[in-house]
């Protein structure tokens, strides 16, 4: 990463704003990375002051990277998408936000997705992390799927196999289902087996904390565990019909992204995996076309009213 | 109701206390009722100070009632049942509360329910409201089943089957299942019928919310819904299998209560509806006979060390 503290012309921000984690990256005008950040949850609904505080945390770090200081954020040309922004009220609270950047492209986290996903071109992605959801972007037309939240929503999420998990391992404790590995995983993973040490443990538990222990459910079934095969096919047929549904569109890609997607992939349908092709970029660099996209109607405008 | 402000002797106080409120009876020694109160909910993981003030509020309304006055709570021999006391932290917190009663028995909501419906004798319950569990308590041993919590247990409640109406009609909205008049119900019910509104609507949602929307799947699947029958069905058949473990322990009577009971009851297995006996009594009076027992206890321990 070079010192480009001199670097003159625009610069662009990518945001990448998730329920856990937001990610940015820093690009020149011609596309060199000059640096990468990483930050806590950007997701409006968990609070405004953490969200922003998370994203202005991973742009430190990504201009600290960079050879460059914190006045140097009044350069940037910000494309975020970020979880929950779909949401009308949330939207309009983070574009009411008095950010420190030259411009600040609002989307959500889905759409820039999509967008590094297929490189700006037409297709659809599914999201199988913390949440899932899926969108297809095809001749103009957007379909958006899921991704309302946890528990009522997110089917086939981490978060929805992290809760199961612990919903088989308490059915199993009160001898409603047969043993299951899940018990021994799950005590393993948080040095317990007592049922009310499990309550206390999961009480108030965010989707996030669920999702961290979604892959045990993974490794149960892939040792043949009954119990969790079952909720691993019941998650994968849920993510199946998100995709089947986006497949209506006929899009021309379509990629799995998300922490969880190379979990769930082996178990979907064949048709379904015959259409997976891999992402070509990262959401923060969806993020990034987004807001040279954005600029560049901004900047067309402003030349049509000038002229 | 008499005006007993004059009334010599002890005075027994019964409290019920749930996730959603809180009831109390005020009885004399020989048992007649003297008043009556309702508080909102006193279970400690809703904080200790919201739990205390709904049982004194409860307990003034039943002094009131009685002609008495809130000095009068010195007096007051108390038995308590309370949701999330099972738990030992929250047993240990309640127990260590500076109450202003006489004395102050305290054991789970689930244990005066069963005690209150067949008034001190062996027997089992499932309680069907917020939450779900059932209790057995045959020849001194005692089978405690469900009630871990919501979304990761209470399979069955008002809380689950609120938030499965959420998640069906987001799935229908989704166009993943086919229209159901579970959308049409849960328009009425809330005033809007726009996926982000309804998102709005639950998205901070405690089991108490989803626990409110319940009745509408019965209400879908009484008219036919598929969709609703089949999450009625599944609801019934956790309640039907937390009943059939129960009755490994060949309890003598066998009662449904709590306010979704009546609902559920018709869709359980009928070798189960056939072992269903009527509540001799409600859980506050289940915690009066406690009270009584425990304080009997305590006098003859008492009388033992005198002696």
């Amino acid at each position: 990463m070079s010192n480009s503290s001199g670097q003159q012309g625009p610069l662009y921000l990518g945001i990448d704003g998730g329920g856990s984690k937001c990610r940015v990256v820093l690009v020149t005008a011609d596309n060199q990375l000059l640096g990468e950040g990483l930050g806590g949850p950007a997701n409006p609904l968990r609070g405004m002051k953490v969200a922003t505080d998370s994203i202005l945390t991973a742009t430190q770090q990504a201009l600290t990277a960079a050879g460059m200081t914190f006045n140097d954020m009044s350069r940037l040309i910000v494309g975020a998408g970020l979880a929950g922004v779909n949401m009308p009220q949330y939207f309009k609270l983070f574009s009411e936000w008095q950010h420190p950047f030259a411009a600040f492209h609002l989307t959500s986290d889905l759409h820039i997705a999509c967008i590094g996903a297929h490189d700006g071109a037409d297709g659809a992605v599914i999201i199988a992390g913390t949440g899932s959801c899926g969108l297809a972007d095809v001749k103009g037309k957007l379909l958006d799927i899921g991704g309302h939240g946890f528990p009522y929503g997110d089917n086939g999420s981490g978060a929805w196999f992290g809760m199961q998990l612990v919903h088989q391992v308490l059915l199993s404790k009160d001898q409603l289902i047969a043993p299951t590995l899940l018990s021994d995983l799950l005590a393993e993973a948080i040095g317990t087996s007592a049922t009310l040490d499990i309550v206390s443990h999961f009480m108030h538990a965010t989707p996030t904390v669920y999702a961290r222990y979604a892959p045990l459910v993974f490794t149960a079934a892939e040792q043949g565990d009954a119990t969790a095969l079952k909720v691993v096919q019941q998650g994968a047929a849920f993510i199946n019909q998100i995709a089947l549904k986006l497949f209506e569109l006929k899009p021309p890609r379509f990629s799995m992204i998300g922490g969880l997607a190379y979990k769930v992939v082996p178990y979907l349908d064949a048709a379904v995996q015959q259409q997976i092709t891999p992402a070509l970029a990262a959401p923060e660099f969806g993020a990034i076309w987004y807001a040279r996209q954005q600029q560049a109607l901004l900047n067309s405008a402003k030349t049509a009213i000038v002229n």
